[in-house]
C-alpha cells in the first residue's frame, strides 16, 4: 500500500478565460481539456493542475457514467509551488509580462523562491531546485 | 524554460491535530515538518503535500531570513488527487477504519476512482491507474 504521487492539484478561479490566458501564455502549461464556467485542466510535468469555477463545483452536480463526482471549492487564495529549470529566466520572463513579483524568498540552504499571484490571487511560487530533497 | 513539477499541494484546515492524525494514520504519509497552529507538512513521492490553517496564514505574515511570505488560505472544501498503488486494498484500509466512500467512480478508459474527506472536509480521492497519462 503506497501512495505514488499526487496526481491532481486543484485551484480555483472565478474567470477561467483570464485563468486559461494566464496559464498557457505566461507559466506556458499545455492545456489538457475544459468545460465552459465549470474547468480548466492542464498538464504539468507527471501530474495535473486543475482549476475549478468554485461557483460551480460547489454547487452544481457533476456525473460520469451514472457515478457522481462529489462537490468541492473554495473561496480565499491558494498556494502552489512550481519546481522549474532556468529560475533566472523564468523569474526575468515574469517582469517582462508584467507580472508583479510579490516576494523572493533565499531560504536557508541558499536556494531561492520568486511569489507572483494569478489573476484570481492564487499564491504562485517558482522554486530554484529541490528544496525538499526529494529526488 | 520549463515548469517541471508542482513540487508543493496545498490543503487548509483549521484543526491540524486532527489533519495530522489523519494523513499520518490512514493515508500513511510521512510527516517532514510543522509550526503549531499554522502547519503541517507532508512527503508525498517527489512532492509535499502542505496543509495550512487558513485562519493563520491569511492574517499573519511570516518572514525567512527577512524575506516575505505572501498571505494565502482559502475556506471551503479543496480537492486533489492521489495515484496509489495496491488501489483496491487501499479502498479496503479505508473502509475498515471508518472513513466514508462518498462515491467510486469508473472512468470511460475503465480505470476507477474512489473519492472520501479528510476531516476538514477535503474531497481526496484515490485513483487507480494513470488515467491521465501522464508517464
Amino acid at each position: 500500500m503506497k501512495i505514488n504521487k499526487i496526481i491532481e492539484t486543484c485551484l480555483y478561479a472565478e474567470n477561467l478565460e483570464e485563468a486559461e490566458h494566464f496559464y498557457t501564455t505566461i507559466l506556458k502549461l499545455t492545456k489538457v481539456t475544459g468545460e465552459e464556467g465549470r474547468h480548466i485542466f492542464f498538464k504539468c510535468g507527471k501530474g495535473m493542475l486543475l482549476i475549478f469555477n468554485p461557483n460551480h463545483t460547489k454547487n452544481n452536480q457533476t456525473n460520469v457514467n451514472g457515478d457522481m463526482i462529489p462537490l468541492h471549492g473554495s473561496k480565499g487564495n491558494g498556494h502552489i509551488a512550481f519546481a522549474v529549470e532556468d529560475y533566472h529566466t523564468w523569474k526575468e520572463w515574469l517582469q517582462k509580462n508584467d507580472v508583479e513579483i510579490e516576494s523572493v524568498v533565499t531560504w536557508p540552504n541558499g536556494a531561492e523562491s520568486t511569489y507572483f499571484r494569478d489573476p484570481a490571487g492564487n499564491s504562485l511560487e517558482f522554486v530554484e531546485e529541490d528544496i525538499w530533497n526529494l529526488t
